[in-house]
């Protein structure tokens, strides 16, 4: 009751291009879908929601997974789940670790008490299929986790090869797809991918708040002779499901105009198609990275490892990084991101994520570099 | 893609007339606001947006508490936040239990591996100043935990003398104002709460998915000493903290267009003045309990320990409160909830929550039971 309420105005922000790491654009079906008024958590027509939301899910994932649904966070949220609910105190557990995130899956797994083992490769590269085998024959894990598409490097993991090691090493294999889902195939069923996860703002261009999540019947069973309670309730799929499944056992409130959203976006890539929104995803990365390279600038992933949803350019000797991109924000309204952890003041990073990943984006961007690095250059 | 687009209509929900236990009806404003285009979530634009939030809650929760900020979850996250944060393995908690959600403290804080003792008091009671004083002379604690608005029973607990009283005990005072804040004054400092969350999707109403949360200094100091990390990365407040303090380091994408309602429905509490939402929580609330009265039907709290925001009303002999229920909504458009717990089947729930706590949605509500009632009686 001190402030006045003059001292907050109407909000009426800049209409930003968006091409950094997430959030990225959400298509005005989406926002105004958002804007429908809610109904209560129980009610048959948010039930009729749910049930349509685990079903665009998995024909995104592709999948078969009854347990498919979107977890009540941000996609960190999604990693805590993923980890939390099929790790006990002193599980092994292989994480790869090849950027920002995967660093994180150390942390959180670190804090489920379990015994980790990192698999370190240097940022922008890949990990080889040969490498975790080599690391589970030096020992064993119940859980490999990696992430697909690398949001600090950009660099985009192949999975195949190594979800076979890991079936054969009886492990499951646990996947982050945050950056991923939505921009390039993931095959969850096709891969023996037993636990994945992703975001709602990136590839998919809802606002942050959703972390669709998918787990494997084989690691269900693992989830359900668990010895020890998860540590946390909130994040307990054993009871998130009993609310997502015909049960309709209240467990908490979900967060029912993001879910709106949610549907609303799912139903869209399923009109385009899957095959055509992938290939748009590459079409327009390719628009990019011919671009950035016509400017002179050099991309640090080599083209085979690169994510279409992320793309990472060095920084050009001299050049100001945070200046460059605080001109594309307040002269252009166009956000890019800098780097993250071993990138800092290195990289730039450029997302194409859903509804941002657009030729016009692309060539507005590319514009206003070429005219922000060449004023640079004749000063 | 084995589902044809076809399946998946337009999302067409019925205009609900929400007087259930959250979420409430959501302004126009509020959802007008949230169809504003996202910004990145490092936007000078979104951090002012932050700030203003930030200032926001401190006003309603009556407090100059500098870490005061939503948690990207619903009011069960605010929860786990609460308890995680500030209790250790091992530590003594006392929590108490008057309904549903006190109970679900003691689930949350066992799965810190705390030392829970228990206070259980009778559904609909309020807990004395005096149990807790015997509780904490019989075995201290380092955090005492309660719900101040136990949305399963309607009763409003009383804070001040129990805040004194864990005060002298030297015992943290963390309280659960998920259905309060906003209906009724909840005055931190003056009280000496050391830890409050809320949802947003009660008394605020704002969609579910962010739990307002405010931390006193004195708690900081004991977050700060703690010896092992939180066990929730996601819910840490020591990382989270530095976001949205001065130093903005990256935690987790906030959910942005959550935040936007967030702010305008802030915004529209300190337009209408606290003092003057409060009141018309509480007058509305009268409206509603009189007219059940004279409808010849039993409110289950006593007067003077009722929530405004949330009354229980006993199902009358004889009648199928499901069937009413079920009547409501589908004749009238009109949402209230059965019992939980130890009141399931025997109690129906009326939420009067933010810009649901309306007359008119009153007078509708009794006009409905009026006639669902005479209706089944006459038959």
């Amino acid at each position: 009751m001190t402030n006045e309420s003059t001292e907050f105005r109407d909000l009426n922000t800049s209409p930003r291009i968006l091409l950094g790491p997430g959030p990225s654009m959400v298509h005005p079906r989406v926002l105004r879908v958002m804007a429908t008024p809610m109904v209560g958590y129980l009610d048959p027509q948010f039930l009729e929601v749910m049930d349509d939301v685990q079903a665009l899910l998995r024909s995104l994932f592709q999948t078969s997974n009854p347990l498919t649904l979107p977890i009540s966070g941000t996609g960190s949220a999604g990693m805590e789940a993923a980890l939390f609910n099929f790790l006990e105190e002193g599980d092994p557990v292989l994480v790869c670790v090849n950027g920002f995130f995967g660093a994180r899956m150390v942390e959180i797994a670190g804090r489920c008490r379990a015994s980790v083992a990192r698999l370190d490769v240097p940022w922008g590269e890949a990990v080889l299929a040969r490498q975790v085998d080599e690391a589970l024959r030096a020992r064993p894990a119940k859980v490999v986790a990696l992430v697909h598409g690398e949001t600090s490097t950009g660099v985009q993991q192949p999975l195949d090869e190594i979800g076979a090691v890991v079936r054969r090493h009886g492990a499951l294999f646990l996947v982050d797809t945050v950056a991923s889902l939505g921009g390039v195939p993931v095959a969850v069923d096709e891969i023996g991918i037993d636990v994945c996860y992703a975001g709602s703002q990136k590839c998919l261009s809802v606002p942050p708040g959703l972390a669709p999540l998918t787990v494997s019947p084989r690691a269900m069973d693992i989830l359900s002779s668990r010895k020890t309670p998860v540590q946390s309730w909130y994040l307990d799929l054993s009871l998130i499901r009993k609310y997502w499944s015909s049960e309709r056992v209240y467990h908490h409130t979900a967060p029912i105009g993001l879910n709106y959203g949610l549907r609303e976006a799912l139903r869209m890539v399923q009109e385009e198609g899957l095959a055509n929104c992938f290939e748009r995803h590459s079409r327009t990365a390719a628009l990019l990275w011919d671009g950035l390279e016509a400017l002179g600038l050099q991309l640090i992933v080599p083209r085979e490892s690169r994510l279409p949803s992320l793309t990472t350019v060095r920084v050009p000797e001299g050049v100001d990084e945070m200046a460059v991109r605080r001109q594309l924000l307040n002269e252009y309204n166009i956000e890019i991101a800098g780097g993250l952890g071993a990138f800092k003041g290195k990289a730039w990073r450029v997302g194409l994520m859903g509804y941002s990943c657009r030729p016009e984006n692309v060539l507005a961007l590319l514009g206003a570099i070429e005219r922000i690095l060449r004023r640079k250059g004749s000063s």
